[in-house]
């Protein structure tokens, strides 16, 4: 971006809405994803509205000079993709939090989209209602962020994903025009009138639009949470379970895995966690429901799994849940501890699999550290097949670096071929582009066809999802 | 089409797939909706593949003559989506019908896109497993049609509809090239990779692609189902009672309301019913579960319901809940009963509201009726706030189908009025076209842009959903 422009930008968005002194922007050139800290991604200047309104003139600006622009939540994406890989202006939404209207009865509230999850849960939870998307970085992560990445989390097998709570959203499009999707002025749960605009704006990485506003979908917080835990001497077993569970009509709110390297990080971290340590596996399922049912479920599961484990518990005492759920919790942080001075890093950390390939993809998994001589850490969602694997490395080391490329690359090659994806739920954003032909054939032509209809110019968040560069 | 072009159709696709006999393709002049009854929509001719490769040369042939193609299912459609406004080809997708896999442990079935969804269901039950949008035309409806018009049905407000259970589709598009949403070779049951193209073909109305192929997700079937109904002197007080229900942390899985003329409609078609028939409306509640669950929840739904029912019962013993249920499964065959003689048509038939306007909808409907003398028998899926209105007229009278038209006009109108949308499951089509504009505001101009992206010829499915006629 020339001084000019940069100038106008000022005059357009208010000086104290634009930063572009280098200390302020700093904080900008990287997201969580490992690629990002290794290579600064500097945009041209960072622009913080404090109200929805005053988007639009900024985007028909960047839209009539061709200047790149970047939506920007948290920075909490593990996929680059709310850097700005070829420069131009970040559009920097946390300002914009207001959680505008909670309407319980008709199970949905309206929000702007710099609203961080958990505030939007903590709001819901006294009136008895949640946002039922349930991503780790719920403390930090916003609801546009979120929308962005179609964000899931564990409840996903039960409860879907973001894209199925998202009813509306208000989008500035690349050229400053304003759009409601969902119908202008529809407040009611389901439509079917027009193309679903909607859910083609989730998951787009921003790449399609700035999302403004959100109207969601709530649903009633279960009575009641109860879970079993079991624990494996084989990984595939771990699979087989799983199976026999929804086998025999049961739906968990949430299956969890750890594998041994993860077993062992929540061990080291919280040694008060008591998990058998010399399995290949724990399996945490967590029921809901009400209170009668949860008992029920949670035994059941118990003794489905019980001739499979090694060993099984079960538990429907809200405190004895918690502490059970407690190793769950812990793993993302701890997995740094099963190398002293070493750090996790987010790096091919996101694949997804079919449920019959989870045995074979942890295994996979460990064979590649091995090989590579890398730790890593391995947890997921594997009610839908969904791991995230954690190695942890001397970032001092570029030798340890080059290694955990190719581990990142071997475990995305792998993905794929056992018939899963490269991105269960962190998106493709810079570090993931060089699957997208390989994943999608053909139907990747569709998606660039798409973005060039609606962003002719290449100037929304450019450089991403394999749609083009500039 | 002339008559060198259709008969290069035949050499291309061959003699026996090919019909032009009008008495062959008379009964693809129409679907359900009364205005493709009242109006003829003549194909010139109809393609009925007997293998999905057979479709891509003749999709590439009409797409070089610009020659309009119409897919079609089984023409349950209700919103004139399934005929030829301009003349042209349909493509009758119906012996298309294998189910190609099904795959329970990784939650996935496989299927061609004329598989009858109780077909579906019927191979899927045996294994305890089912695939959940339950539309009313189970009987006759096909998969690709319930993916084009995104159906739902009775359970949607707990399971979702059918976009949430569609995880790649094989499609043709206009041009005859073929792509595979959803990855080549996935078959997992989340990602995030690419834009979601499967979710943007879905509620399409076969305006972007031919469906050649689908790869659904599945659940487990419900241990249970119980029921509680509740009749209400108030249309306000059977709103009322969803809100608390769900305020009390119940998701049923189904509710469904027949307003007083439907609840006659029912009683007069099946005297054996026993319905109160002095009441403003019956609320039918469906929960499903674990056995233990069951119980306690129809109990509860009765228990939250009596301070405001003038009369509620429950019950999760098999038999009894089929005999309760029963008035809700013949009300849609039972309309015409109240008025002998008469024909129930579809016109005006799908409106969708909040859930706290549901009341004034039903009252509202009410009202039109009796503005234009018509009769109206309404029922519908209350918890997402979605009515069937069924007028009930002399299909020989002009008289009164100038009226019906003009009562369906007054439904739609109020719908938009109270935050709702014209259609929450049937569609657009040919006959709710002229409300896109108001719904939707700026964001039709968005559906025409990936419309002409996809289709440039507007060759697919052309004069639908107000995306441009010819």
């Amino acid at each position: 971006m020339d001084k000019s422009h940069l100038q106008q930008l000022v005059t357009i968005a208010g000086e104290k809405s634009i930063l572009t002194a280098k200390s302020d922007i700093l904080c900008y050139s990287y997201d969580s994803s490992l690629e990002s800290q290794l290579q600064q991604y500097l945009p041209s200047a960072v622009f913080i509205p404090d109200k929805a309104e005053a988007i639009p003139p900024v985007m028909s600006f960047c839209h009539q000079h061709a200047i790149p622009v970047i939506p920007r939540g948290a920075g909490t994406g593990q996929a680059g993709g709310a850097v700005a890989k070829y420069g131009g202006l970040i559009i920097d939404l946390s300002r914009l939090n207001r959680i505008i209207e909670i309407d319980t009865d008709n199970l949905q509230v309206i929000v702007e989209p710099g609203v961080v999850h958990a505030d939007l849960n903590q709001a819901l939870a006294p009136l008895g209602f949640s946002f039922p998307p349930d991503p780790g970085s719920t403390k930090m992560a916003t609801i546009a962020g979120m929308i962005s990445y179609n964000a899931s989390g564990m409840r996903a097998m039960k409860y879907g994903t973001t894209r199925e709570y998202v009813l509306g959203l208000d989008v500035v499009l690349s050229d400053g025009r304003e759009i409601r999707t969902g119908g202008v002025a529809c407040r009611s749960l389901k439509t079917v009138s027009g193309y679903d605009l909607t859910k083609l704006f989730v998951g787009a990485e921003g790449t399609l639009g700035i999302i403004t506003r959100a109207r969601l979908k709530i649903m009633p917080l279960p009575e009641k949470k109860g879970i079993a835990i079991a624990a494996f001497n084989q990984l595939g077993d771990a699979g087989r379970a799983v199976v026999e569970v929804f086998r025999n009509k049961i739906v968990p709110s949430a299956i969890e895995i750890l594998d041994k390297s993860a077993i062992k990080a929540a061990c080291l971290y919280k040694p008060s966690i008591k998990l058998p340590t010399d399995v290949a596996a724990v399996l945490f399922f967590e029921v809901d429901g009400p209170a009668a049912a949860v008992s029920y479920q949670a035994q059941r599961v118990a003794e489905i799994c019980a001739p499979i484990a090694a060993h099984v518990e079960w538990t429907d005492a809200p405190e004895q849940v918690k502490v059970l759920w407690e190793a769950r919790g812990v793993v993302g942080a701890a997995s740094g501890r099963v190398r002293p001075g070493a750090t996790r890093v987010y790096i091919g950390e996101d694949i997804c699999v079919p449920i019959t390939n989870v045995g074979a993809a942890l295994e996979g998994i460990q064979r590649i550290g091995e090989k590579y001589d890398t730790i890593i850490v391995t947890y997921g969602h594997v009610a839908d097949g969904n791991f995230h694997s954690a190695p942890v490395i001397d970032l001092e080391s570029e030798e340890e670096i080059r290694r955990v490329r190719l581990v990142a690359n071997e475990i995305h090659e792998l993905a794929l071929m056992l018939n899963g994806t490269v991105t269960g739920e962190h998106g493709v954003g810079l570090v993931r582009d060089q699957y997208m032909e390989r994943e999608h054939g053909a139907a990747l032509e569709v998606m660039r066809t798409i973005k060039n209809a609606l962003d002719p110019k290449n100037i929304l968040n450019p450089g991403k999802m394999a749609l083009g560069g500039r």
